[in-house]
């Protein structure tokens, strides 16, 4: 390789930006390989976001749905680890220019996830909610159960509408399994918990610009996950976009508004921002354009994978953005990474569907695997063992187990707490302000 | 009772300020009585603190030691709940001032504990850390771990004494626990974390004003107790006193120094500053004097217990402020009201001595039950027992063991990513300016 020259004797660095499903996969496929391994991620875990929507309604709690990368590296000895966040990427000096410091790379691994795309609604991303990091997930279960502190004094009726009302907007997975989340604690924990509101006032809306919800899924799903969201309660709004949120009030396209203190936004997103420093034309929703190899068209030492890539299939569709191609590109990657070191000819990416699903409630799922349908009790089965399955830890996988054992036959969650941290900590605060030249940037790549 | 005719013919009403371990036994005491309990906290959860120190050196989860005040008073019929912060008493209207509103009593109960005496050091109120609460103790598990995080990068030697040193004020038991556990967080998990740290650099340190830890126990305890810590590597400064923290700096009385970016502050208690709106004149620590029955000597509707109260023994020395003790006083307070209510006598406060006990680290306590000492692996198995069996829930108890016994045999901490929600709630920021006036004060107490 001629980029291990530009490193005097040492093993090529391989430079991984994100620890999520993606880069872990990288991590994983590398471990024994001859190369020195930094991973950077702005926070300090790995988080499994399938099961984000639970610590939002109080299912779980944070700490069982996210492992520490450095727990995680332990496994990988030629592995280490930067918490930093990454402000952009200098392929002619082949670094990365981070917060913390900058880090050179020979071969860099951008995974960096994506973000919501609010589509220019300034409001919904400053007052409303969404569900891509646990900082949210975090947020909107304190607000939620604080929304509902505050009702139980309120006699204004206006404001009490406003209090009472979650609107989740968006009928993907995402904005559906939030949606019988919240419907089933409002059901179940809040009708107990809170005897004095009246709860014919409380109302649980999902909103989705098309005619259905799950529009990836057949058409048959998407009425039963309509079916089951309407059994628990949930209101649906079809054909209807959002186009503004202001003093509580959502607006629609169609010139109506709703009172609601609690707006989900999942109707969108777009790959991480960072894409925009490559200096190569994005796609659509920013993603960046790569070969079947995986890596950029111009440039075979950066590669782009999981929800920040864009490659198309034979029907001309791009891979969907889910944990399954992040996965696959991942692992792809890893072996590319491999091949070239032995001089082999690199493989082409090719997508396996593994299936979809998505859970609604107790009892309720739909899911599409091996070209079948599952519905119900056994679909609801199936997406719990999968998803206890792909924890990354042992532990997180008992601690969920025993809480959703514990949920199932009391109908009760345990954690209703609203708890925060007191302040930012103080490594935090002088990070922000920090001068990235007081880091050295070899430090970490040292053993 | 005078009082009952006040409120028409309505049963009493008993309102409790605070659902910590008083509150709790003044519910659970008066949840079959003829009364209306009204219950106000700060918080919607009641927190079981000696396992505090557990979440900030990353075993336990928060919502493992909180359990919500709803879930609590389910099981009493004629309670409900208010989150508010009390701004005053009243005592001439007979109603509390929150920043909810304004709520009447016939009987009010304060139990509003205790917060942290700084005996005027701004600078560590403002720059160091506590233990009283959630939101303290999360604050410091995110700020250790980030300590080291930024450890890594760090070049400057002086910087990275500052980000390795964790200084512990106070050699009570919340200091002992913390220091240990802080000693063993540091010694099992950050030293695998942390390959690239050298942990000769990293201390821990108590400090404590007086020549003994633990001054409350025999001295022959404080010498295990202080023994076992020196094991784990925590250094101990014995007559020593604070006096500044200015620039990452700890100022001592004696002139010398420490650099250190965290600095725990557990060397004293103040009673919760509400006892000022009293209209009383307060004992040491802002504590209220109380009668042997456990209500003003000026005004026997007004109860005050726990560790706000001031009550002198036998021996004129106050009742120590323990959790024992405000069990105790919650127990007694809910009898006294019942004795009240059907024209008894009154029952006077005894002490019950229930022992004391500090666990330091793996198979290391000490403990003084029934008046003789327990050292070593038994005093450890009692401790875990003993706290095993006062969490308040089932859920609690399963979530803990199943931590306990995964971290006695990995030796890894399972809640070691740095999380915390976005932002505040909009509810939280909405009631911090809301007019007081905006909310019905008798909503809550209605059925």
């Amino acid at each position: 390789m001629a980029q291990a020259s530009s490193n005097g004797n040492q093993r090529p660095r391989v430079v991984i930006i994100g620890a999520g499903f993606a880069g872990l996969r990288v991590i994983e496929g590398l471990r024994k390989a001859p190369v020195d391994i930094l991973v950077i991620d702005r926070n300090n875990y790995h988080g499994f976001w399938p099961l984000l929507y639970q610590v939002a309604t109080s299912i779980l709690e944070p700490q069982q749905v996210v492992e520490p990368v450095r727990s995680i590296i332990r496994q990988a000895r030629n592995a280490r680890f930067v918490q930093a966040t990454v402000e952009a990427i200098d392929r002619e000096q082949h670094q990365v220019i981070t917060d913390r410091g900058t880090f050179p790379y020979d071969e860099l691994v951008i995974a960096a996830g994506s973000t919501s795309n609010f589509f220019g609604l300034e409001e919904i991303k400053e007052h409303g909610f969404e569900l891509k990091d646990m900082p949210d997930a975090m947020a909107l279960r304190n607000h939620m159960i604080s929304c509902f502190e505050q009702a139980v004094l309120e006699t204004d009726p206006e404001c009490l509408d406003q209090w009472l009302t979650v609107v989740i907007v968006g009928g993907g997975p995402t904005g559906v399994e939030l949606a019988g989340a919240i419907a089933e604690l409002i059901r179940n924990d809040f009708r107990n918990d809170y005897p004095t509101i009246d709860f014919s006032k409380v109302r649980v809306v999902l909103v989705e610009a098309m005619d259905r919800v799950l529009l990836t899924f057949p058409p048959e799903l998407s009425q039963k996950a309509q079916q089951a969201l309407t059994d628990l309660g949930v209101e649906l709004r079809f054909g209807t976009q959002v186009v503004g949120y202001k003093d509580q009030k959502l607006h629609f396209k169609d010139g109506t508004s709703m009172s609601a203190r609690t707006v989900v936004w999942t109707a969108g997103v777009q790959a991480n921002p960072l894409g925009k420093t490559l200096g190569v034309s994005l796609q659509r929703g920013g993603r960046v354009p790569i070969t079947p190899e995986l890596h950029l068209p111009e440039d075979p030492n950066v590669w782009v994978i999981g929800d920040m890539a864009y490659l198309e299939g034979k029907d001309g569709k791009p891979y969907p953005q889910l944990a399954t191609t992040a996965m696959q590109q991942g692992r792809l990657v890893a072996r590319n990474i491999l091949h070239k070191l032995k001089g082999e000819r690199l493989e082409r990416y090719r997508y396996v569907d593994r299936g979809t699903m998505a859970i609604i409630g107790r009892h309720a799922a739909v899911a599409r695997i091996w070209n079948v349908n599952w519905t119900g009790p056994i679909a609801w089965l199936i997406w719990l063992l999968v998803h206890l399955f792909y924890l990354i830890s042992f532990r997180d996988r008992v601690m969920v187990l025993v809480n959703w054992i514990y949920n199932y036959f009391t109908q009760e969650r345990g954690a209703r707490a609203v708890v925060a941290p007191r302040r930012m900590t103080t490594a935090q605060l002088e990070a922000a302000v920090a001068e990235p030249s007081r880091a050295d940037p070899t430090a970490a790549t040292q053993t």
